[in-house]
């Protein structure tokens, strides 16, 4: 870190904004006078004093450099989770600082793990800010997968340098607001359009805007015990359907869509190789669902396994984990799909997590590549995307971080075991959290929560939430000697 | 493939050896005259005529040429899983031919799952073909990877190239067969001084000779139901347990030590990581066992849970699969560490399965690297095994391995879990057979065995056997187009 006062100027400036933000969930939570709006009120001024200072601290500081992009995200996503369990505290709505952490940790990483065992009981100002963390949480993400990532030169985003819109300018900051103010008007109108759907289909306003903004980020979060479930329209369930594949896909594909360039989205290589994982996902699951029927479960009629197939595909590869089914009592083989979907999570660019699709075309390329070099050890077999062939380093880079994160599923797993959790649970929530999808299979799947997970399975789980979402290498980065050298 | 007819000639030649060697279990099986004699007869019988038929059809043929090199070894492995089936259906011992297949692969491949629910009703001439196809197999293994691997540039073996006893030769074959005869020689050698031990340890001849053979393959086949438990005496299971970690060693270094090098093991970068490795996790096991008391099992004493931890450490890490405990009553953590030494094997040049040590060295030291790469993109670092640093193609090539290896978990789970089996038994029941360690957890842990995996999981299991005995990449050039190409 070569800037420490302009990290914190930095972080502040987030941390300002978002306490003025926690001002809406203030808004409507004397809308419905569930007597949280004091809470909310104490924690948004908290938010913007703690803010306050940071900006104070850092006043004068030199500009940031790119090494200190490292910090900055890592420190604001984390600065942001703590603040952002204020409101859940200071309204008694989460009694447990692990718990609240925890929460909003899962909420502003999109992922959507919870603690909460009754959420219909809680005070509508706290569940509209649990939902609003996800939309927080999503729009970072994009800013920071699109116009932040290629410059750290992370796991193999180095390649879209040159392809986030935007002024193609020297310095970070103003190249960064730029393409933020782009994508970010992307992703309004994205969630106003799904908020109108679902309204237009019977659905609350409340609950409307809680669920686009669980949908446009990927995250899950739900206002109801049964998650989306608990509609029995099919109209709703598609809609959802539709959006959360939206919300998989590179904003910037939208971005030229939205400028009248559809053919953009058939253009990417990544988009075809997305697009064609899902529907082969979704005629497997749908088969699956229709021959095989859970001992004690009741048979389901076509719509509704193709329904239930399609949503859980797609809740489950952009890791966003809302659940119509439990899917739990599917066939052994169709769980295992999911879990394999969660690993390969959206594309980059998107809200989704996971390894992204584009890591995945990448490792499958190179696989193939090595054995045709065992033929011919003297040729040289490029790897193309499209018509774009990647340099050694960024496969390298991206071999790496899929090493990384099998390293880092297996040493989470054995941290949860070591705290008495059986294997399944132990693995799948280490996945769930190190992809940001939510559930798990076993003591957290669909129709269960993470309430139950001791206390520092909670915070281990949360810090693989944050480190899965800023691509891992950002934050391990971190605890290198080589960053901290002059 | 170039050469057809020469790759018929050399399994040819395989087999001829092979059915010759079976005369020795006729022999046993007439001492102790259970009947099975005339069964395996027919069976040596059979395996010399087809040995012999390919030996006819390959007469005249060119040389080998490196690109067959991989066909002879596939193609080997499998003739001889399939001809060493032979003994089991012949003698009645197994009536099932998947069961029988299963059975030989998995001896051949020094695996050790078994289908057998009862193995001391079986004759004595059958236990002994059976122990004698381990032996068998990590003698071809011992020269596969020491004198084969490294010239067909598998997985970063051809690091190794240099590294191998006897004669620089251009030529592949005499090159092989010097190196063979050394190795050889090494390897009986520690097979005989472990029958010795053992028979002085109050071990039957018979059974010390099998557990020799099972010990020095890291196969992990016992002539009895209860393994190394049926034996009480804390001498046999030490004596077992240095011989299991001798067998997980390169065989190279033995040969060096046996002429007198004997720092040649502390020179070995490898050596030490394994050791390091192998030491630590006995004492995390040991520590486990010491603090946690399964629900319903008694309390086990000081010198009994350290023996136990060290047997089962390195009968897991060096994927030899014995027990002399039942660890899926241990602590979770306990278990799943046990998973991840399944994972790593012995050392390159061993007869032990998994990544290998020195594989899982040079990604962890990769991951490193790339996070360095974080902060000075444009800094070369390269890679180093002790003095040696390591050529980009050869971490690439590693890196490649480890994913396949992965993408083969992740399929094969997928094919157990179609055939309806759940999560811990699918996961690790093809782990245990691309690793070639034998028992998993779940329905194939350490006290249960294969017999009630469903038929076509039985093939399927078989195969993983085979491919990651292999290398992986041996098997899967040949299903390329490249290979086949001119």
């Amino acid at each position: 870190m070569s800037h420490p006062k302009a990290v914190f100027r930095t972080v502040g400036a987030i941390l300002l904004m978002l306490g003025f933000s926690m001002l809406l969930s203030v808004l409507v939570s004397l809308v419905y006078g569930d007597g949280d709006s004091i809470g909310i009120l104490i924690a948004a001024g908290c938010t913007v004093l703690i803010g306050a200072l940071g900006l104070w601290h850092g006043r004068g500081a030199a500009e940031l450099s790119t090494r200190d992009g490292f910090a900055v995200v890592t420190l604001g996503w984390l600065a942001m989770s703590a603040c952002g369990a204020l409101p859940f505290l200071f309204s008694g709505a989460i009694t447990s600082p692990t718990d609240a952490f925890f929460e909003s940790a899962s909420g502003f990483t999109t992922t959507g793990a919870s603690i909460l065992t009754d959420i219909e009981s809680m005070p509508h100002g706290v569940l509209f800010w649990r939902s609003f963390t996800h939309w927080v949480g999503g729009m970072g993400i994009i800013v920071f997968s699109i116009a932040i990532l290629p410059f750290l030169g992370v796991g193999g985003m180095q390649m879209f340098k040159a392809e986030s819109p935007g002024p193609t300018a020297d310095k970070l900051t103003p190249r960064i607001r730029d393409t933020a103010e782009i994508l970010w008007g992307v992703y309004v109108l994205i969630t106003a359009v799904e908020i109108l759907l679902l309204r237009f289909g019977g659905m609350p306003w409340f609950d409307s805007a809680c669920h686009a903004f669980g949908t446009l980020a990927t995250g899950g979060f739900s206002t109801k015990n049964a998650s989306i479930g608990h509609y029995t329209s099919p109209y709703i369930h598609y809609v959802i359907t539709v959006f959360m594949f939206i919300a998989g896909v590179n904003f910037s594909l939208h971005y030229h869509a939205l400028r009248g360039r559809l053919k953009q989205y058939w253009r990417s290589p990544e988009f075809r190789f997305y697009l064609g994982v899902v529907l082969a996902s979704i005629l497997v699951l749908f088969a699956l669902r229709l021959f095989y029927t859970h001992p004690g479960s009741a048979k389901t009629g076509l719509e509704r396994a193709f329904r239930e197939a399609a949503f859980q595909t797609v809740a489950i590869s952009t890791t966003t984990g809302y659940a119509t089914a439990d899917f739990e009592l599917w066939h052994p083989l169709a769980q295992l799909l999911l879990v394999v979907l969660m690993l390969m999570g959206g594309m980059a660019g998107s809200t989704g997590g996971g390894l992204k699709a584009m890591r995945v075309q990448i490792l499958i390329k190179q696989a193939r590549v090595e054995l045709h070099k065992l033929i011919h050890p003297e040729t040289f077999y490029p790897i193309r995307l499209g018509r774009k062939a990647l340099s050694g380093d960024i496969v390298a880079n991206v071999l790496a971080f899929f090493l990384l994160y099998v390293l880092l599923t297996i040493f989470g797993t054995m941290a949860m075991a070591l705290l008495g959790l059986d294997h399944v649970t132990s693995l799948t929530a280490v996945i769930a959290s190190l992809s940001n999808i939510g559930p798990g299979l076993g003591a957290v799947g669909p129709t269960d929560n993470y309430a139950a997970i001791p206390t520092l399975g909670k915070w281990v789980l949360s810090f693989l939430m944050i480190i899965g979402r800023l691509e891992i290498y950002t934050v391990l980065v971190l605890v290198t000697r080589t960053y901290w050298a002059k």
